[in-house]
């Protein structure tokens, strides 16, 4: 095999795709694990995705109708097992802080002291110290909705972590909110999960399916939970965003009472939403190939690499007055409503090297110039799109109307691309030998890569979802909301059912 | 005293000036305490501040070549331990993480289970565990400089608190930065302080002396600790900013090495530099008066209240139909490359009620809007730096270019202002007697009240400083930057001196 011929990312998604994923990590220099057990490190480039993900995801939060604040980190364990089924869900991984300083021990090393009466949690989601505050801000039908989003970090003790996917610490938005009626509260959850499916569409060009957890797989303490389902490239499902619908437990945890307009005193009802950093990771098993990452350009952190060429002092003064003068008329344009922005990269490094560095952190717009580019007046522009090697001249009077056009149909087609990609690995499965042999492993090398989502009848047993779980390591990944009412036999016990679920393996 | 001459806030900052702050936290709704020990509740608005803090320096840090990046929340213990003097400052005051989970006790309540086998601390600040990245992120001279930033929340069990000037959790930036040569590093370090001392000054509207901390002053592990100080109206000196100079010393805990331009390995010199959520504290207690909080325009979430005024149905289409008529015009409109952003308050309150409410919350302008101003095509205007009953009828098509032109001359004179009362209550002191009389308090109600900032001669010695925090509670804020030589006596012990240091009492 010919240098050339390899793909920028070794191994390639077909040979190990688990280590493609973190091979394609490395090489965006995106994030890495720390030295602090299941940490990670997010670098800057990882990190400005996750500044536009927060950027575009405040602005519709705000349009309806929410507002930030900040909450304490540490919970106190009394809060925390207010709500019983919500201190199970969390109890197994959290991190307690027991001390409040270090003190020198016989060794001259230092000891934890200061013992707290009370132990505190790191928080692993907030409902119940928000709900403290809640339940002192909230006193009539007045104070109603309530309606608020805090950005923070967040703490689960997880034993197996991924980056991205599944890690000790990370980041997200939780959204909590407060009102008058169970509808009110409904709607809320509701209205919640669409924005987070918009954004996921219109920014991420990720594809999802929206519908209602299971039982089994609800939020701890949740009345009902809603999910929007990606599909990734090993077809295996992400869950990107949830959306909670409490009913009156964490208000009567926390005593969240109103005047209703009765004059009388209720339990208000409340919701919780919550995106977090894993949306990277979905962003980048969505989109990327084997040559590195892959960025829909509205969430790119940068959409243009201009890379000049040239070899002698004469060269590179014409070469980098192109260069500059094409950065210089970037500078304020939009497409969108997003601001783009470029990278000159002047390097001491060949033009193949500067080209792969971009290709591998999934710029979306490649430009090269050379002197032969300055005396014909046009540039060579490529898409990360497309393959590496496809290139086309654009005359430089058409440069700034083509990225125009050519971004937003990056985007258009990294979502199409999606869409399709996931369409044809939904297969509808009656029969329960078909379900078995759609998720066992077809690649011994790989067992994660199966078949895909199977849309199934389930009879809604609880036993029925349990053993496929056991049998298989597949989940209900959603009861879609678009569902059709039809008759059928549950795919585990062949009992009746009335519609179709999503079965998956998934992160 | 009739009810109109009562300011709204009570007590007065005559009366008692630590009880008036939080009135005005507390009238303006900024933050709260919350049930965990010493940490607050950032709420909506006082949030909202931060975020434009954040977003004005974030943009100032980006310019300098900084980029954002997220490090974890947890620092083993023995990554701590790595610099002496550095784990020496921090000590006394840290959360400690010892176990991993909770576990059904005896008496079915939780406890602490899952021992970790190092503890970690919660970060007090990100020295040792950023520095364990950079260790590895830099190998070469070409690595460097390496600008980083990070926005976080941070953890000191401090047994004191009072919101947001000293609580146990608290949001800011930390900067760290890796530079090859000694000169770079000093250089980075006041580019920084000057990046802070220009975001007081043009946004918060307070100016700030800039100077070097005492070796007594300076951050655990620095060489050198440089910092912005602020006098607040008690006449205390608040600490807004600091720029710290780390030398080789964290370079070499942390083994952050690098081959340089002679093909050698040395270790890096490094800067880190800061500010928190202090920064709304000092905001509060730079501008606020005995109505509440005051907002420099620059940095307020929102600019313009609207208040419409009608009783009939009739006057409520006309008054409303303007209300949104000007709304509407200003809602592209900027200042100073700042969104306008407006408040249209229809709330079922008297007007008196409304324009309260958005006095005590800081509102730069609030706008009146009656039957008779629809008939006369004008509206009235009342200006925060202004008295509360102080108001001009303005002409409607005169109102944006009114706007545009009031919303910079608030922010310059509260500057002003400022600018005034520091420099008033700054003396020269050259007597001991005079030094002593000046900082004992003139109100024995109000102990904390005294004399202003001294400027005095300092020998160097650090007994000396000791001696009058000792006596007095007075600091050496800083070695200020434009100190002229000048031969003195030390207003301590007598010695010779060569310039004068700001000696203050502060927050």
């Amino acid at each position: 095999m010919s240098k050339k011929e390899r793909t920028a990312i070794q191994p390639t998604r077909e040979e190990n795709y688990a280590e493609w994923y973190q091979q394609v990590i490395k090489a965006a220099d995106l994030a890495e694990n720390s030295d602090v057990r299941g940490c990670m490190v997010i670098k800057p480039w990882g990190y400005a995705i996750w500044e536009n993900i927060q950027h575009s995801l405040d602005e519709m939060f705000r349009e309806t109708g929410h507002r930030n604040a900040y909450f304490p980190i540490f919970i106190p364990k009394s809060f925390f097992e207010k709500e019983a089924e919500h201190v199970e869900g969390f109890a197994k991984e959290c991190a307690v802080v027991t001390h409040s300083r270090l003190e020198h021990d016989e060794r001259g090393g230092l000891k934890a002291a200061g013992e707290l009466t009370e132990p505190y949690i790191v928080r692993p989601t907030s409902e119940t110290i928000i709900g403290s505050s809640f339940a002192k801000w909230v006193n009539s039908y007045r104070d109603l909705p309530l309606k608020i989003n805090q950005w923070a970090n967040i703490v689960r003790w997880e034993m197996r972590t991924r980056l991205f996917l599944r890690t000790t610490e990370f980041l997200w938005q939780e959204g909590h909110t407060v009102h008058e009626t169970r509808e009110e509260a409904m709607e809320e959850t509701l209205t919640m999960l669409d924005v987070y499916a918009h954004f996921a569409h219109e920014y991420l060009a990720i594809p999802v399916i929206k519908g209602e957890k299971t039982e089994g797989e609800k939020f701890p303490g949740a009345v009902n939970t809603y999910c929007i389902e990606a599909m990734m490239q090993d077809k295996k499902a992400l869950q990107s965003g949830t959306s909670h619908f409490l009913g009156q437990n964490f208000a009567k945890a926390s005593n969240i009472r109103f005047q209703n307009r009765e004059g009388e005193f209720d339990f208000a009802w409340t919701t919780s939403w919550g995106v977090s950093t894993r949306l990277i990771g979905a962003l980048i098993m969505a989109h990327s190939d084997d040559n590195g990452l892959v960025l829909p350009p509205r969430i790119a952190p940068a959409h243009v690499a201009i890379i000049p060429i040239y070899r002698s002092e004469e060269e590179k003064a014409a070469v980098m007055g192109l260069a500059k003068q094409i950065e210089e008329s970037l500078k304020h344009q939009h497409f969108d409503g997003i601001r783009i922005y470029t990278e000159l990269d002047d390097r001491e490094l060949t033009s193949s090297e500067r080209n792969w560095y971009w290709i591998k952190k999934g710029i979306p717009l490649r430009i090269e110039i050379g002197p032969r580019d300055v005396a014909s007046q046009s540039v060579m522009l490529a898409r990360r799109d497309q393959e590496p090697r496809d290139k086309q001249s654009v005359p430089v009077a058409d440069l700034i109307a083509t990225i125009l056009k050519v971004l937003p149909e990056i985007q258009t087609n990294l979502y199409e691309k999606a869409l399709r990609f996931r369409d044809e690995n939904i297969v509808k499965i009656d029969s329960r030998e078909e379900f078995y042999a759609f998720f066992t492993p077809q690649n011994a090398a790989q067992p994660e890569i199966h078949g895909g989502f199977a849309s199934s009848h389930w009879c809604g047993n609880e036993a029925c979802e349990e053993k496929i779980k056991d049998d298989l390591k597949v989940t209900i990944r959603c009861i879609p909301f678009d569902a059709k009412a039809e008759e059928g036999a549950c795919i585990c016990c062949g009992k009746a059912s009335t519609r179709r679920v999503f079965f998956a393996k998934s992160y």
